[in-house]
């Protein structure tokens, strides 16, 4: 089960403070303060669930005496008509938190579903699907978490967290005469004694002088599947792999098929389709 | 042009933070603090623009010595190839930033995208396409806007802008023995007197009950296309009509041609396609 | 009992900040750790109760060993000698939090009986009493609540929840040659669509223009009984229309007989007189 | 004139937050977004100057391209018709804060002509008007600042720095067996070097007691005119006097002349009745 | 026992964020979510507790399950092997927290330990070991809370709690032609009524001159110990004397037996010895 | 230069406010509003410079009309006397802020001086100096700078970028029956890829455990010196090597001529000696 740590609460809570939570006319002209009520999430289309316990967390933020109950863990696999979790309390709680909390659930259930299209695409062989820093701003935990969630793993959480020399890198240098191979030397010799170097590259020579430069792992992007699968060969037992650029699900196996060791994937959370979760009132 | 408010440079923060952006190993390996470039924002597909101004603000906020030149304003249709924006100064700073600048603007550029497909699909029909509060959570102002940058109108932007009775409204009341149109005439006697009361519906006589109750607009909510025409007339010179419930951009012209007054997608919003846009750097 | 939400939250915190309650030298020089006690909040004079629930919060903010009872629901009418909540607990917490909780009880239970005395005055007319954004900075929906209490309404909680074109937007676009009545017709197209347009208007003759404009509330702003009466015929079935302007108590019935249907009162929130409660130890 | 420090500018965001000062649909439906214009603040009524630097701030603070020029510093004594700040820029930005700005300048000079009014009263005996910690929560700092530009000044901004031993504490250590004079003892020995020690005294032996004690502030709370002259005369020279306790405007000059050093009053920002300032605008 | 108050739980927030503490791979590769254990918190070097509260805090608030149990109060002499606390739970849990909880108990132990040698170096002599403004930047509350531990006490806490007139002040005046006892005396008459007026001086005739101005305590700031005594017996039943300026642990006593009543030490906070104190698992 | 970060700028702010910067009632008896001076940072003793970019920030967040200017750059060697930087303006602004300013710059270059120490006692021989994370609760970004101001370099910044298996994590799997070998492995696989695996190891047994497993580095910790070569030249071209556990200024060079590759040094932050820095005004 996720954990709802301070820094998801705080965006739970930004979110109820843009939707003025709080100041909901319709429940307060209309509903009683003391009607309580039932209601359940339920999946209206198939998909793959994440982010059940983000919204369980939005109805009891807005009114901590409403209860919610799991009923589904995330990752699971669902089909329409699944409930996934059961809110009891305070309707007017339940319904200031309703559509903020199905804000999340759906974007979150939505990445976990595109991931694990991708994961099942590629079963059987040697290869991670990874999702990108291409995240919407402020959410970059949950749709991450999401990403874990389909099957998915994820690529650096931050900019901190890994040295990923790209190809505005190459060029600032370039511009000052380095030649990638330096450059790849000085990162290795500079960067912090935890983290490995990782090079895009967009050809076979580019990512034979990042070898030599002493690259832990080389970003091939937007290459050919051919001169991929010779990028492969070439790093095997010297470097990591990972295949970047627009790579769709229809491709996404033939990428796999290659031999690189990671796929990774932007549409993942750039472009995500929210799956259909309501909330059904069972009063 | 959008005016960076200080709820959007808070959002901007955050999201500056997750990416821990200010401590950014690789340019500290790599960039000397005093390199300075010129890059350019450029679009490598069509679309309409919402966000250059979030993303301009974004670099300086990195760096408040970077200087970010906006050449095309929001709304603009574009084509691959133009130039949106050019920024200039520390390399390193330009650097940090590009990621979180990127992922406002494709985001919100594919919103205003979308939308604007929606408004064509509908050209010449006196009706309004409306977003919905099915926003990423924390980014509800700048969705909006980017709605309106492709042309559609903007609904409710919180719970408190405006009174919806919807379907889990109206099961609350039922439940204690209370008519639609009773409900409606409440809401209407009790709502903050500037405030509209909108209905949801979805048979012609709930509509019937919501008029009689008072309703300012109806909301036909996944009616069929002929039941729609006739709530929209039953509804003419008494109420407003708002069409919503999985309307597609196939379908959006067909419901339009019923006489409704607006027609919602939440799709605008929760199922955002990133439009292309990258950072090119001219060292 | 008014819901202690994040918001308010807040409020008790930057209170409690200022007042810096965890750094009380008297009580630690003063009151061991272990002491306990029983204290009771009272009126010393007759009013109507608003924030008693508020006030019990700040007690148990400062330290939540508190124990705060409400004996008397907020809109109560008090009179001199009334207990209204107990607390009972650690005397240190108790003593730190007081003031806090006292000013904020104050100020509110001030405001609630400031508006009952206008409801009062109104009695048996078909007029609500409104009071307006002229708020303590901070404490809009708190002194918002407290005019409920009152038995008032509220007029916009912000900016956003209504439009309401006043004298100096009407000056704005008079100055670009639009007239009034083309001002309001351009509002009521351009308003998003679940708000009304009220106008302010301080003569007939702009009463009629606004009408015409397609105004859905009408301002009637510091005009005499006479003129105010004619504008309420005018308007009668076509709008509703609202007072204001330096309406007193003496004057307050007088102008609900013109027969508008509300009356806007600055002073609720602006000009309050603090009500005498006072916090004392039982030990 | 006022410095607009850290602490004034987030009250002022949070008020602007709190009106939604950056999403109102008046200004967006009726400005256009480039039309400029000049308004003054002026004076209504006759009162003290307090809170222009604020209110100037404000207007900048939604836009930072909006000129403010204050004419007249706080303090100043105004009559009505007096301009006392004109600002220039953006109508948009100007209309967007207006309220805002004159909620904190009305409060603020409400409370800088009551207290200027209590200072004239006694006008020629030695003695000072004092506030009380008794403002509206979250504007301390602005209610003191408006009480010296009144010409009172200020008792404690906090609970922090000064000692102050009031009925509830002396209650709580007479019910350990504790004496008044030990208590205060033992105040004086455990206090803060820096801090004196003041102690609320209803009658003449407590008076006694506390000097005995060793405190350096008497608080003569509820006292009889006769009764503070006595207790006024018993502490010259061994401590300094302050009277308390519903001191009215009528009644403060005889309080004065009872020979206490100081005088204050809840009153000056418990019970603050706005001043009228409004925003004209010469388009 | 220290109250975690809302200041600490603010701090220990910012302190858990820095080190991203819900983000750590490590525990997330390693440790299953379900694994429970428990550890303690044990000296390993003697000295003064104080913190033992803050980083059980700590562990509770990156999980609040997590069961921490105080076996040793703040201010207990230590010696090495003696466990202080036990936390039993979640071993994800206690993993993350682990560094920051060391963090705070380790510099505040540190803190408490070198306080109690002061103390203990005077011991018998009638004389107050004071802590100064000299501590790390956010962690004021924290190091004074320490500096009591160790038996010392706190001088200002703040700017705002004392009226403190030092070497810069001083030179500031004299630049327009005032003297150090028209300083004095100027701060006499113009400070707050409840705090005292503390000089700094350098020599005996500085030390003649703010006590004719009226001073309430001297600082002697570096002075010889014959001096000092000298302005001790000067100050004696006129004003406090605090002695301040570099005065070591070797000189303390020295200093305490020329008579002054406060020796202040910036050592105390600003240049501290972490206490050894682990965390050991017993799985 | 030091970039001043909104990280940053949130310490400073929080800082100042612990201070009660804004409320100085030394200043506002004392120094006209408008009285301006000069003042200098000055050395009073030898050290490194680091923190007088932050410094000189502190100043301008106090009062923006205060002009700070860098005279020497952090990392400078300085001997007593030397000038670092000088303030100009506002006296008030300047004293306000002068304590701040000071714990900043006294604490960083405490640290960086230290740090320098370490770098010159291992001077000639190939190995880094390291900090860690125990660091002051919220000051991690600042005492990891002033580390690498004196030469030194940084391990992890957090949790997240880096794996470190240490001795709990390996209790914690031996708890249930996995070896260090199979343990290392794990985190192998399963570690982001970004990220490298180090592994705290007290013997050479589970040094070589730990290289099966695959770590790229080995944390050496507590080992004799004889141990520790023999570690090191058993991981030679294996792993990269880092000596921990209570390493003296005395004891660092033999660790270094052990053949380690790194060292890291817990007091370097977690028992800084301030160094005295000083304001001196020029008035």
């Amino acid at each position: 089960m996720q954990p709802i740590t301070r820094d998801t609460l705080d965006i739970i809570d930004s979110a109820l403070e843009e939707d003025l939570a709080y100041q909901d006319p319709t429940t307060a002209c209309l509903i009683p303060p003391d009607q309580r009520g039932r209601a359940v999430l339920l999946a209206k289309s198939p998909g793959v669930l994440a982010g059940v316990g983000v919204a369980c967390a939005v109805f009891q933020r807005v009114d901590p005496t409403v209860e919610a109950s799991i009923l589904r863990e995330d990752g699971t696999r669902l089909k329409a008509g699944d409930h996934v979790a059961v809110v009891r309390g305070s309707v007017r709680g339940i319904l200031k938190a309703e559509r903020t909390a199905l804000n999340f659930i759906q974007r979150m259930s939505g990445i976990a579903t595109l991931t694990s299209q991708y994961v099942q695409a590629v079963q059987g062989l040697p290869v991670h699907i990874l999702d990108t820093r291409k995240t919407a701003p402020g959410l970059r935990l949950l749709d991450k978490y999401a990403v874990r969630m389909g099957g998915g793993r994820n690529h650096r959480m931050n900019l901190a967290d890994g040295i990923l020399i790209k190809d505005n890198h190459i060029a600032a240098l370039a511009a000052q005469g380095v030649s990638l191979r330096e450059t790849v030397r000085r990162a290795v010799e500079q960067a912090p004694h935890t983290l490995k170097v990782e090079v895009e590259v967009e050809t076979l020579q580019q990512a034979e002088e990042a070898l030599e430069g002493g690259a832990h792992i080389l970003l091939l992007d937007n290459m050919g599947l051919e001169e991929m699968a010779l990028a492969a060969a070439m790093a095997r037992g010297r470097a990591l792999t990972e295949a970047s650029g627009g790579i769709t699900l229809e491709k996404v196996r033939a990428v796999a098929e290659t031999g690189v060791d990671m796929i990774s994937v932007g549409a993942l959370t750039h472009s995500v389709q929210a799956m259909d979760i309501s909330l059904d009132f069972q009063v």
